[in-house]
């Protein structure tokens, strides 16, 4: 399928090719095909490359958090029950009224349970019979994720957007009858974006998964918001192009919600985040329906406020991105080695002298001693590891030579700190194995305790702070008695914990949680933030505040109310006052 | 001195020392030091490292082009008389009806002169002596700038702060009184950013010119908004450290009006721009007064909107910036060589290559025949120069050896495109002589007509429509007997032309005039932007409807309206309604 706005000035590009849509591409509760699955069938979901599987047990859990995390919707039946908003009693306002009427962001005024019902019969009135599902199963996998304990609810209805026109008509009703909007793209969310506390629509992007542009020349793409970022990187080299897109969040993870959690990844440290240049424009469906494009195409633009960077990070609270044009950088040659340290001090030190030095490092990741030994047991990781604070480097240089003159740089830098020597991968295979390992390293760290499951957090520092959070994060841990293995973007000092406990036991959850947030607090403390990459959603809202100070939240909330006067875009997330 | 706003939690460094200002430090019309000199004595200002020269021809013709370029006030008088706002009626409102009132766009009902004279008195009692000033040269020097041939007024009060609560107390009383503020840092606009076309305060940051906090560790610093890029660099270099801030805009930029014009220059090609991730947050002043600060200081952070990038670009009009924290990149080792190729096409064709090939290029300058000319003449070069369209490169690596290696690879893609064997500067003092004559081209341009001056304007364009740009340019000036030569940051897309013109002929200025807004008319159909790095002001308002249509301004309009209701900040900037 191949489809551009014919509002907005796209060329298409002629030789431009669907990505194809791997059969079921999301790591989510259920697969949002239409062949359902039941609940307690344990269903195995294919991810971009991964193969995760969610046990019943964990759904109860899940259902059960809702009680203990979520004070917005009052639940009070039994633990099988996702609530939607049509079970609760909600103040009715006609369009007619809505213009008197200024929603609180306490007490939000979206459409009763038969308006909504009205507003299902008109979507389908207006999409494909394919576009428009009341399906529980489906209305399951896009209001939960397998990826959070956070609280969760589903959707009235699922919209599958396949234009930006399709967004901007279902805004357009949604705005009419203030019925409240959650878009969802890969559902890749740790922190609960997807979930729909108030129900209403949401409003699938994936079948949005294509490249509507490619300028070689330009090195930039126009390309959809459902697209996924390996699957554009599959393109490309499909394409014999050796150009890739180097923001690399968590795996299946698409354009759409990487722009709104203000994503990163392991490149971060070479090619920045989301928020720096790779985004250089959007097409964005307003709340009220309305279509607009932020920028022009050029790399550079000083023309008006940068009004992409607004959406960049805004979590689907402010309108929704259906298209972007993505700046592509060259694929270089790497190499890929992993250096020992005595401890995680001496290895961000050494990591912060060679990035003040300015070698050309595309990835420096951190695993402590913990994660290497889950990653030696289960990473499927053929050399050998060091049974250590681990850095993973990834060398990256314009040929062979000024890689080897930069290697031999790291390696001094390295020793200087106590570093053993150098460890590379031998070829390509060793590589991918070693990167793919980190990669999923969570999984690796599941499995050190059997039955388990895993709590991912994510903060970030200033590097010079990084060593001491991370000794008193250990020591919480240690003292609490949680098994929580770390992995970091060091250079960024950014870093995950990956609390792994057994969700069937009861007080487990409880236990995680409370470290996760005495971690976060530390963090603040430290000149940092609640979230370096996987945004704020549901899980960090409380944080805001405390992190940003109430004059500039109330910005933030002055321009979602402006934008959005009714309060219909994904309602619950971000604020901590929803 | 040495400030820090009390109510911020910003830790004082021990060792940090004040950036020495220059004695006079800004290359705008007048010296903005007390010692005033007289409008009629062509006093030679020092800009940093830069000695510029204004005649008083060039202030009659600023006068007179108030005439041509603005609608916004109506000017009847002599060609002397710079207009303050209190030349006309405006409508008072008192603080009390203010609430009752939405000030329309295009009907700013500001203070009167009464009152505005009342709150000057309010002003000099809240403040120190040597703070606020009424000294019309003054007022002059901060209201008209000699880089720029656009409509100029001046303020009726300039206020010097020394401190972020400096800024919030001026800030109030203007909110209070409804009068118009504009700030003013390195003024080194060239699209009339710091006029004040409602006359009313101007609030000069320049005082605010210390490095308040230094990490080392973090590669960061908090700064002042009145800091100049190179005092910032050459601070670090006299402490002994390796690094530096990137972003080098024309000479003596400050802080504040290199964030308020998301500026960028020859670097952006390697490093990005203010828009990208230099800035990690700021502490601004709203246009009521209130002090927030946009973010923590850690590298990444996805806790909610990104309100850094909010104010970059918003060119002061929603928001004074006070303070920064700023990135720092290290100082890497360069090789400085020029190319000359057989025409522009081949060129850019020859760049794209090189970047495209991941080469890591410090900075990739193109200067057209004409302009070569101009710096063989003029530029101060002892190295040999092409005489045909030429590519200034700044190889750099992290050791001579990589160096080399990518020197070789630059060398064979010049050639496949006809460039000649690139020429290199032998040593420092050649390299940094190079580089200088680069960045102050347009002086050299001025010098290939007795008498001219310079008419300097900035496109941006995808670069591989650059060529196609460039050409229908040339063939424009050509037939219109128009000097221009070229000069541009061609590894993105943007680039500068100097239009030469008499100042004393008439009718030559509009004829410049009328060829640059072709070009910025021709850049937007090319994908492009009125400005890639110099901002709107007042010179490219009028094409922000043509380039982003009117939904997307709408979109800013609202933003703006949400921030300052009463529109007092820096106001007739940016919008085409003004």
């Amino acid at each position: 399928m191949f489809r551009s706005p014919s509002s907005l000035p796209l060329r298409l590009l002629r030789n431009a090719r669907s990505i194809p849509k791997p059969s079921t591409v999301r790591s989510n509760f259920y697969s949002s095909s239409s062949s359902s699955t039941s609940a307690s069938s344990s269903p195995s979901l294919r991810s971009y490359g991964t193969t995760i599987l969610i046990s019943s047990t964990t759904a109860v859990v899940l259902t059960q958090l809702w009680n203990y995390r979520n004070n917005m919707v009052q639940c009070d039946d039994g633990a099988q029950t996702i609530h939607t908003a049509s079970d609760r009693e909600q103040a009715y306002v006609t369009p007619d009224d809505s213009k008197s009427i200024i929603p609180s962001s306490k007490d939000p005024k979206y459409a009763t349970k038969e308006v909504v019902e009205k507003v299902v019969g008109l979507l389908k009135g207006k999409f494909n019979d394919d576009q428009v599902t009341t399906n529980p199963d489906e209305l399951l996998s896009h209001g939960v994720s397998a990826n959070t304990y956070h609280a969760a609810a589903i959707p009235n209805v699922v919209v599958y957007a396949e234009s930006t026109e399709d967004v901007s008509k279902v805004m357009k009703l949604a705005n009419e009858y203030r019925v409240p909007v959650t878009p969802f793209s890969g559902g890749t969310s740790l922190e609960g974006h997807i979930t729909c506390p108030y129900g209403g629509i949401c409003v699938d992007l994936s079948r949005m998964n294509n490249i509507v542009e490619l300028h070689e020349e330009d090195a930039d793409a126009v390309v959809q918001a459902g697209c996924q970022w390996e699957a554009i990187n599959e393109e490309l080299k499909e394409r014999g192009l050796n150009m890739f897109f180097p923001l690399d969040p968590g795996p299946s993870a698409c354009i759409g919600g990487m722009m709104a959690t203000g994503c990163s990844g392991t490149n971060a440290v070479r090619y920045g985040t989301a928020k720096g240049e790779w985004f250089l424009n959007a097409t964005v469906v307003l709340p009220n329906g309305e279509i607009i494009k932020t920028r022009q195409r050029s790399r550079k633009s000083s023309a008006g406020y940068d009004l992409t960077k607004l959406f960049i990070g805004a979590e689907g609270t402010l309108g929704i991105v259906t298209e972007a044009t993505i700046r592509l950088a060259p694929v270089l040659p790497t190499r890929v080695a992993v250096c020992g340290f005595p401890g995680v001090e001496e290895a961000v030190q050494a990591v912060g002298e060679v990035i003040n030095r300015g070698v050309p490092m595309q990835c420096v990741e951190l695993c402590d001693t913990l994660m290497m030994e889950a990653i030696g047991k289960f990473g499927n990781v053929s050399m050998p590891l060091p049974s250590l604070d681990t850095i993973f480097f990834k060398f990256q240089g314009s040929n062979a030579e000024s890689i080897e003159s930069n290697i031999k740089i790291v390696s001094e830098i390295s020793q200087k700190y106590g570093g053993q020597d150098l460890v590379f991968a031998k070829n390509d295979k060793e590589s991918d194995e070693l990167w793919q390992a980190r990669k999923s390293a969570h999984w690796s760290a599941m499995a050190l305790v059997e039955g388990s499951t895993c709590y991912s957090t994510d903060v970030c520092v200033p590097v010079s702070n990084l060593p001491k959070l991370v000794k008193q994060t250990k020591q919480d841990l240690k003292e609490n008695g949680i098994v929580g293995p770390l992995l970091g973007h060091v250079g960024d000092g950014n870093f995950h914990c990956a609390l792994i406990f057994k969700a069937d036991v009861p007080g487990e959850f409880e236990k995680v949680d409370a470290a996760a947030h005495r971690m976060v607090k530390r963090a603040i403390e430290l000149q940092g933030t609640c979230t370096g990459e996987h945004g704020v959603g549901i899980g960090k809202r409380e944080y805001l505040p405390l992190e940003l100070g109430e004059g500039t939240l109330g910005v933030m909330k002055q321009l979602k109310d402006t934008l959005d006067p009714k309060g219909i875009m994904n309602p619950g997330k971000l604020y901590p006052d929803w």
